[in-house]
C-alpha cells in the first residue's frame, strides 16, 4: 500500500464548502487503495485574526521569549479547529478519520517558537494508523517544543509539515492543494504568456520561493530535495473527479528536457537602503549588519562603494519592504556610533529574477538579461547571481514591463 | 504562602478590552503576595461559533463516538485562545505568566469525550510554577482523555477546571469571576425584591444549580463540597480596586445564622409529557424510560396515575424544554411497542422551587407554599421534593407572579 501526503492551505480550507471540496479530494486517493495523511491550514483569515488578538494583548517585543510562546498556544489553534472539521466532514462520508495535533504525533521542534524547526518526527503511531485505513488529518504549521509547549514554524509552515510527514512516513509523493493550479513561468497577473510548469527541479523551485514566488514555504522545498519527496502543486479548485495535472517538483534528474531559464520571477516586496559615507575603518560595516541582525531583519543583497570624500564609504543593501521601517529606525539609533554622515531609503525598487537549472551549462543567459532591459530602456540599480538566478534590481514603475521583455527573451512565452 | 484559583467565564473575557479587566483582578491577588492559578473559558460567543462549524460538517450523531471526540478538538481550542491571550496580558503587566492546556497540566479525564469527567489532576508542576511566583493561566473546560487526545466537560466546564484545580491545589479559595454580582434569593429580572446572598452552602447551592440557576454547573459545586473549597461568586464588571463582596459558598457549619428558606428559583425550561391509556402491566413504564434514557433525554419528575379505563394508566413526566421533540419522536416510534393509546405535551409550564437548609428543621415551609399559591388562585400540576428543596409545576404565564408572592411569603424581601 503506498502512502500519499496530502496538505490544504488556508484558502482550500475557508469555509465548509471549501472543506467538502478538499474531502473529495482525499477520498479520491483513499479510494485509490492508498494510505492518507492529511496536513491542513487554517482557514483562510483565521491565523491573521489570532496574530492580530496576539497584538492587541501585547505588542511585540523580540527579547521577550515568552510572548512567543503564548502566541503559539493562541495561534496554533488555527490549524487545530480545521484539521477537526476536516476529520468530521470525512467521518460524515463514512470515512474512517481522526484529527492529530502536533503534540500528539509527536512532532517534535526546536526551542524556537514562532519561527520553529522540526527536530524530530516519529511516525510510527500515524504511520500504523493510516495503513489501518484511518485517514490522518495532521494540524499543521506545529509541533511540541523541548519545553512542553506548542511552536509554530512561521507563515507557510503547513507546507513544512506536509513534506516532513511525507519524509517520515516514505510517502510515494506530497500532494500541495492550493489555489493556483501549479507553478507559472512567471506572475501570470503580470502577462497572459505566463504558462503552468509540468515539472520544475527542487533547486530551481528552492531559488523561486527565495525570491519571493509564494506557492511554496522554502522549508518545504529543502525537506522534500532532502528526503527525495516529489511535491506536485495543484489546484483544490479544480473538480475533484478531474484535476489539473498540476506541477511536479522533483529531481533534475527525472526532467528530460532541462529549460535554460524556467522562470522569471519579480519580488515587489523588496527596498533599498544606503548608508552614506561611513568611516572606512574595519568594523563599520559589520556594526550595521550586526545591529539589523539583532532585531531580526533580513538583508538581500549589500553592496558598498568608495565615498566621495576619501577614506569614507557609502553602503547599500536591500531589505524586505515591511522590515524598512525598523531597519531605518535602528540605524539611525546607532547614526553616532557608526558615525556616518546619512541616510537614503527607497521603497520604489523590485527584484526581478530569471532562473533556470540550464544556466549552469549554457552561457548569455546573463547578457541576454541586460541586452533585454537596455533595448527597453530599463536602468540596473543592482546585480545578483547564484548558480542557477540572476536577479537585478530595478525601479518598481518598470518591473512588469521587464517582467513581460524577460519572459519572451528567453522563449517562455512560446507554448512547449 | 496560600493559593488562590480564579475563574473567569465568557462574557469576562469577552475581547481584549474584558480580558485587561480581568487581568487587573489577578494582578490584585498576586500583588497581595498569593499563588495564583486562573481557569478561563472562551470568548464569548466562540464555544457556540465552533460548535456551529461542527453541526455544519458533520449534524451530530450520539452513537458515532469519533464524532465528538472531532468536536472536542475543535471546541477546546476556544479556551486554548483566551488562556494564550491573558498570559500575554499578564506578561505585558510586568508578571511572568504562562498557559496551560488540560495536556500539559495534565489534567486527565475519563473516556467520554463531549461531556468528560475529571479522572485526575496532577497539580505537582502547576503548584511549582505559582509558588515560584508565575501566574498559570489554565485552559478551561478541557483536558486529556485515556486515548491521548483532548476531551471537553460540557457546558459551563470551566467552573468544573477552577474547582478541580482549587482541590488539588489545596487553594484557600476559589473565586468565579462572572457577570453576576453573587448568587440572588432569586431572578433580579422577575422582581427588584431579588437580594444577592452573602453565604449559601454547598448543598443549596447544588440544589439551585439542579434547577436550572446558571451561575455555576453543579458539577463543580459537587468538587467544591467534597474536598470543602470555598467557592466565591463575584463580578468581573466590578472596579477591581473596589470589587463587590460577592456570595460565599460554603459548609453549612460556615453559616451562623440559617435561612429557613434561601432563594425561590424558576425554571422556564421545562415541558411535561403524558402518555395516555399506557397498558398497566409490569415493564411498560420501564420501556418508556429506557428509551429516553437511550437517546438522552433527561427526566426530571415522573407521576403515574390511573387512567379512566380500567387496566390502564397515565404516565407523566417532565422534562427539558430542549428535549421535547426528540423525546416525543422516540416515543411516537415505539407506539405500537408500548402500547398507549395517546400522548399529550405542553410547553407552557415553569416549575418553581424553594430551597433552604432550615427546611431540615422547620415545618411548614410546603404549607406556605401550597397556601401562597392557592390564596392567589394559581394551580399546581405536580409536586416534587428533596431535603432542603420543594418544587411545583405551574403554568408558565403565572410563574412570575408565583415567585414574587413566594419571595415575599418566605420573608425574602426584608433585607437582611
Amino acid at each position: 500500500m503506498t502512502r500519499i501526503v496530502m496538505k490544504f492551505g488556508g484558502t482550500s480550507v475557508a469555509n465548509l464548502d471549501r472543506i467538502r471540496a478538499a474531502a473529495a479530494f482525499v477520498r479520491r486517493e483513499v479510494d485509490a487503495g492508498h494510505s492518507v495523511a492529511v496536513a491542513v491550514s487554517a482557514m483562510a483569515g483565521e491565523t491573521n485574526r489570532l496574530i492580530g488578538l496576539c497584538d492587541e494583548a501585547g505588542p511585540p517585543a523580540p527579547a521577550l521569549d515568552a510572548r512567543f510562546v503564548e502566541q503559539d498556544a493562541v495561534v496554533s489553534s488555527g490549524e487545530q479547529v480545521t484539521s477537526g472539521l476536516l476529520a468530521l466532514v470525512m467521518q460524515q462520508l463514512g470515512y474512517r478519520a481522526r484529527s492529530w495535533q502536533g503534540w500528539q504525533i509527536p512532532l517534535k521542534t526546536d526551542e524556537r517558537h514562532g519561527s520553529a524547526r522540526i527536530a524530530d518526527l516519529d511516525s510510527t503511531a500515524l504511520g500504523e494508523a493510516i495503513d489501518s485505513g484511518e485517514i490522518a488529518v495532521v494540524a499543521g504549521f506545529q509541533g511540541v517544543a523541548p519545553d512542553g509547549r506548542i511552536a509554530t514554524f512561521g507563515r507557510g509552515g503547513t507546507d513544512t509539515s506536509a513534506a516532513a510527514l511525507a519524509a517520515a512516513l516514505k510517502a510515494e509523493r506530497c500532494d500541495i492543494y492550493t489555489d493556483v493550479d501549479g507553478v507559472y513561468t512567471t506572475d501570470p497577473r503580470l502577462t497572459k504568456q505566463a504558462r503552468r510548469i509540468d515539472k520544475i527541479s527542487y533547486e530551481e523551485m528552492l531559488e523561486m520561493a527565495s525570491v519571493g514566488a509564494k506557492v511554496l514555504q522554502t522549508r518545504s522545498v529543502e525537506l522534500a530535495m532532502a528526503w527525495k519527496v516529489p511535491l506536485r502543486v495543484l489546484s483544490s479548485f479544480d473538480p475533484p473527479d478531474a484535476p489539473g495535472p498540476g506541477t511536479l517538483i522533483c529531481d533534475e534528474d527525472d526532467i528530460v528536457e532541462q529549460n535554460i531559464v524556467t522562470a522569471v520571477t519579480p519580488d515587489f516586496n523588496e527596498a533599498t537602503v544606503t548608508v552614506l559615507a561611513v568611516p572606512d575603518e574595519p568594523g563599520r560595516a559589520a556594526a550595521i549588519f550586526t545591529r539589523l541582525a539583532d532585531i531580526g531583519v533580513n538583508i538581500d543583497m549589500i553592496v558598498q562603494s568608495a565615498s566621495r570624500e576619501p577614506g569614507f564609504a557609502n553602503i547599500s543593501f536591500t531589505t524586505k519592504e515591511d522590515d524598512l521601517d525598523r531597519a531605518v529606525e535602528a540605524l539611525n539609533a546607532v547614526k553616532d556610533k557608526i558615525g556616518y554622515n546619512a541616510l537614503q531609503s527607497d521603497r520604489n525598487v523590485a527584484k526581478i529574477s530569471v532562473i533556470g537549472l540550464g544556466m549552469k551549462s549554457h552561457a548569455g543567459v546573463a547578457s541576454t538579461m541586460f541586452q533585454t532591459l537596455a533595448d527597453k530602456g530599463i536602468n540596473i540599480q543592482n546585480i545578483f547571481t547564484s548558480e542557477i538566478k540572476i536577479s537585478v534590481l530595478i525601479n518598481s514603475d518598470a518591473a512588469e514591463y521587464a517582467v513581460r521583455a524577460l519572459h519572451e527573451a528567453y522563449g517562455l512565452d512560446k507554448a512547449r
